[in-house]
């Protein structure tokens, strides 16, 4: 088949790979119908050495099923599926608590399982970690299905962990695909005012779109003084973080208000932060958040999506071919594209 | 009057210093009954420079009224009250929500305002700060009624942050005052399992009395192992931290369950600590916490008080006279002592 690998920073190839197989009775293997390229990919893209590659890319993908392991039941041939980001039993006992990014049998399509940009992909733990979808669905909600895979249920997470209720005040940091579906997940849990923090005019009016109240495209000490002066000079209750770099965090400490709470899903790409008297401590400001357990909230934000109610899919601005893989890569580091799709 | 001044480091004095009066009409002036020492006053002692001092010493007092302001109602020359370590007017909005540590009008008892360690005190915005006592409290209750003021509310504060519930498990980190109350508070709230993480034997027995089923004498790697043997591998899913030193912080990120929450109360003497992938992020760990606001929690803990179903007072374990109060300092500092109060 062809699958798409990372050799070093910058290096996107698609290429032959050898077809997946069962290689335990707990696969499954999934023929992509739909994939696409993730901001947390630009990540590797942007840092990655030759020494740590080549790397399977990709783990957001609808397929349908097209073999399964002997202990994998109540899926068969055909069947068009949706798969979280991260595999897991959907049996032990933090599955049951809802955190399947902790299940000791799980993990994430990456060296050793394989990515999802590819024509092709074997599923460990398939059994708990496919969701079949309805056989007869309108090809035009693939895309809004798609990011149930990571995208949308990574928006929710961040409102989620941050208990977002009706009338609160929210800020969400970042424009890319997470972020403004945190804006549709905070608006979705009732939030009254919802602050999008971005610079791209086409993506702040899609966040508009998905129930954004006020938009700040200042950036730093300018943009805290800015939520500030919109919040009646105290922050808002909730800041939904969807960035992970520094700047972000500490926009995220100035923007929230005493007693308040931050949700972090942007993956950070840094390991110490201020959280001491004069940043976290004083103020009673909670930190929440993580890698968002999207086996939990697919089948919860699956009907809003059949039904229309809400268009995820929003976020996807182009379609490419697998083949142009690396020109979609370059396209969203370029910011030329928001998030691209990725057709077999 | 006589009142306590920390002039550096190791140097505490009890001095005359010029009687409190009403400087704003929001001031009362309260006659001590009883104030004492606090784990924090042991920050600046051990460190404060002779450049910073000299200062005045103490923030947690029971009194009688002896003047109020124009300002102030409700209150009579002879009541008994108490006062939460931060002073606040209780009606703004973060007073409202409970958050009376952010007060705008709020502050602490320190340089500018004065000590509670000391014959009388200027309590500021006094009609909001200070609740009334029973008229005819039996005198024995007094070391209870004064822990109201900060070490049961902050411990009380730990365990309300993390939402301890019934069947929960926690460990408590530090077996001061503060983490004592920690666990008394976690098990009013329903606790099943609570480790005491400390290592003094008497301290550790009176936690038992006021609720823990395990104590953990183990620090650092063998203490989170001790811990993690405890319960099944993953941690307890609240860790109350009651120290504020990074090595706690440490035990506390080592010793939480993925999804946990950490609540810190012990002020943190650092600024920068870890909170990436690696230690809050991936397992998705909540951080909370900060100074309590006690005045919040008064009234609902002092019937619990007073009918004698707790007895927080017991963490006081020396008696001194105010004139003694630099005695106090060393014998806590030495671990002597656990908790100081002093008598006029």
């Amino acid at each position: 088949m062809r699958a798409t690998f990372l050799y070093e920073a910058g290096d996107v190839r698609v290429q032959d790979a050898p077809d997946p197989v069962i290689e335990r009775p707990t696969d499954a293997i999934v023929r992509v119908v739909r994939s696409c390229v993730c901001g947390s990919d630009l990540h590797p893209y942007h840092t990655m050495s030759a020494a740590d590659g080549p790397v399977p890319m990709g783990h957001e993908f609808l397929g349908t099923v097209e073999d399964v392991g002997s202990e994998v039941s109540g899926f068969k041939r055909g069947d068009l599926v949706v798969a979280p980001f991260a595999f897991a039993d959907n049996t032990c006992e933090f599955c049951r608590e809802g955190l399947h990014t902790s299940c000791p049998q799980g993990g994430f399509f990456a060296a050793g399982v394989g990515g999802a940009q590819a024509e092709a992909v074997r599923v460990p733990q398939a059994q708990g970690t496919l969701v079949r979808l309805p056989k007869d669905v309108d090809e035009r909600l693939l895309p809004s299905l798609l990011t149930l895979a990571d995208v949308y249920a990574t928006g929710h997470h961040a409102a989620h962990q941050a208990r977002v209720e009706p009338g609160d005040s929210v800020t969400v940091i970042g424009d890319g695909a997470v972020g403004l579906l945190a804006v549709l997940s905070a608006k979705q849990l009732g939030a009254e005012r919802i602050i999008l923090m971005g610079r791209h005019k086409d993506r702040t009016d899609l966040g508009r779109y998905f129930g954004a109240t006020d938009v700040v495209a200042e950036r730093g000490e300018e943009g805290i003084a800015r939520v500030r002066e919109l919040t009646g000079g105290h922050g808002t209750r909730a800041v939904l973080e969807a960035v992970g770099h520094m700047p972000a965090y500490e926009m995220a400490v100035g923007a929230v208000r005493p007693g308040g709470v931050i949700s972090r899903v942007g993956v950070p790409q840094y390991e110490d932060a201020p959280i001491g008297f004069g940043s976290l401590f004083g103020p009673n400001v909670t930190l929440t958040g993580g890698p968002a357990p999207a086996r939990a909230y697919i089948e919860p934000l699956l009907p809003g999506v059949l039904d229309g109610t809400v268009e995820p899919g929003r976020v996807f601005d182009r379609t490419l071919p697998l083949e142009q893989t690396p020109e979609g890569y370059r396209a969203m580091d370029q910011r030329e594209a928001l998030k691209v799709i990725l057709t077999p």
